[in-house]
């Protein structure tokens, strides 16, 4: 079969590594001619974001899928047209795309998230402090997104359509990985809890199983349901999630896309997010999902003040730990905050994770 | 770092899809162009046999190495002289590619192995019946092998340079594979037990761990531990084994090379051979090699009868199996005993494991 997907970066090349235990021609478009899916795909060097690039290279796929949300879709509603698969529709990659359609969506389908007011221009802003101020498109990786606690910080309001969004005291991040075949077969994998790193406001710590009651269990299965329900499209998505300190749990954001806090699944548990993506985009019967035991996840993202040729410090003491494993994403070059890569650790239980973890979090450094 | 194999197969791209979590360029070098690694590594389409297409294409690598033993060691040699690195080294390539070498060496370092003669010609044939043939070169997955049990026999035996061995009077057939780094760190991996299908002469269920008592666990240690330090070569190796009807454990053959005997390590173990292998490439830290529980491998090979495009029939009901993982090799053709792929099962019990094994053979079919 031949799978086109837009972008590539670490998520489509895990996807496609997890894939070659198939019989399949991977294909991928990407601005940076050393994207990490260049020398494992038949590569295609372009912008995701325009018409035709988009338009040309899905003509003659089987499906087209996308690694990242931020692509052309109208290029994709065309393909459509044309008889070529896009999975997920480009229907929901255009509604999470922009963040006002996203609490819109969240709100006709009574899918709990945050109080909010939408604004074309900063003047319009009228919601009560604090709030978070969600730029409606342009936003990724915690960029586009400020927090806004007093009067003074109003002047800081970007003059963009926005979403503001009251905030949410929160008690845990939370996520959920659901996918659906176009069978309409559903599966979740379990919750996930995220730890953050505040400095760069990128995924840090992602562990499961979560430490959650089963009245929290019920609300994330929930809205996973209804997420999926909704969506009405076939397609894996990962739903971030607030609990908050009153123990209700909030719909943060969702990517119509494989995850950073789906990356245990790796070894964590009986089939990865990749395999998951992969039965979808060929409509194949889902995967279990059964964690072994317990997981957890580490990015490697580079180091303050280093850019250049990636050196990753300390990463022999790491190989010798057990039941670790370091996943590197094909990036030479390093720079403040770059996701460079991710280490996944199994453990018996939650104690000796969290203590592995920090362990390592001790031992590595992403350098040049 | 630039790593060179020869050989481009399904043991190439297994090794150099669990190399993707790292970043390293690979080159692999296959007579086929639509070889398994053709499209996930820098290909070069050639002849391994051949001086100087082996010696082109190993110079100006980090590292070379083989997924098959048949390659022109004589290139290797030269590439050693000029400063390339050769893992494992040309001189135990040379000793195990020939058969009769294979036989001294086992002999010269006590390494328990059936009695043989050593012939030219079948004229010189003068071993007690019944014995096994096998030629000195050119043997693989079963072929240059046979059996001579009878008087009448004898007229079938090749003219061929061949060892002579005596049949050991089998109980189980088992495996165990070593893997030395250059700092001479070693660990082996979990000794598995072979069903064998007598038809075809290939491996056909491989399970873990063995049913094997601790005086034969001590052998196959023992055996695993002769071999890696008289090999005097990093490497990664396979070494086959018969257990006698009397307790006895005796060395049938070693690969100098990933293994189909090691093909369960992907899900059954904390790290598979290809990891193992990669890191002995690389001089790294050797990876823990602990079993999940119960694993076993069944063999993909193709139906008697059936020659051209490759279909697998039944193969979405064991997409439904949980704990069941389908490795397909990029072949897209399939000829009667051809090696297409392999399926992993884990299981809680030997008895659940057999139990799923048998099921899977009974789904799934390999046809045109």
């Amino acid at each position: 079969m031949k799978i086109g997907i837009l972008g590539g970066g670490q998520l489509g090349r895990m996807l496609i590594q997890n894939a070659l235990k198939y019989d399949d021609e991977w294909f991928t478009l990407d601005p940076a001619k050393d994207a990490p899916c260049a020398n494992i795909s038949y590569f295609t060097e372009g912008n995701f974001n325009d018409y035709d690039t988009v338009l040309n290279f899905g003509k003659g796929k089987d499906v087209v899928s996308i690694e990242i949300e931020h692509v052309n879709v109208d290029a994709l509603f065309e393909l459509v047209k044309n008889g070529v698969k896009v999975i997920p529709s480009p229907e929901i990659i255009q509604t999470i795309q922009q963040k006002i359609l996203q609490k819109e969506f969240y709100k006709k389908h009574g899918i709990p998230s945050p109080e909010f007011q939408i604004i074309q221009h900063k003047s319009e802003a009228g919601f009560p402090l604090p709030f978070v101020q969600k730029m409606n498109t342009g936003g990724y990786d915690g960029k586009g997104v400020q927090i806004i606690k007093t009067e003074e910080d109003l002047q800081k309001l970007w003059d963009e359509p926005s979403v503001l969004e009251s905030l949410v005291d929160i008690d845990k991040e939370l996520s959920i990985i659901v996918a659906k075949n176009e069978n309409g077969e559903t599966k979740t994998f379990p919750v996930t809890e995220m730890v953050a790193d505040p400095k760069l406001n990128l995924l840090d710590f992602n562990i499961c199983p979560s430490d959650i009651s089963e009245d929290i269990q019920n609300q994330t299965d929930a809205i996973a349901k209804q997420f999926i329900d909704a969506a009405n499209s076939p397609g894996l998505f990962a739903i971030e999630l607030f609990l908050d300190k009153k123990g209700k749990v909030w719909v943060n954001e969702t990517a119509p896309r494989l995850h950073n806090s789906g990356h245990q699944t790796q070894e964590g548990n009986a089939n990865s997010q990749f395999e998951q993506m992969y039965r979808v985009l060929k409509n194949l019967p889902l995967a279990d999902t059964d964690a072994n035991g317990f997981s957890g996840m580490l990015n490697l993202v580079g180091e303050e003040n280093f850019s250049g040729k990636v050196k990753y410090d300390g990463i022999n003491e790491v190989l010798q730990l057990p039941k670790t494993y370091v996943h590197l994403y094909g990036k030479t070059e390093t720079k403040p905050g770059r996701k460079m890569g991710h280490i996944n650790v199994l453990a018996e239980n939650r104690e000796d994770l969290m203590e592995k973890l920090v362990h390592i979090k001790s031992l590595v450094k992403v350098v040049s």
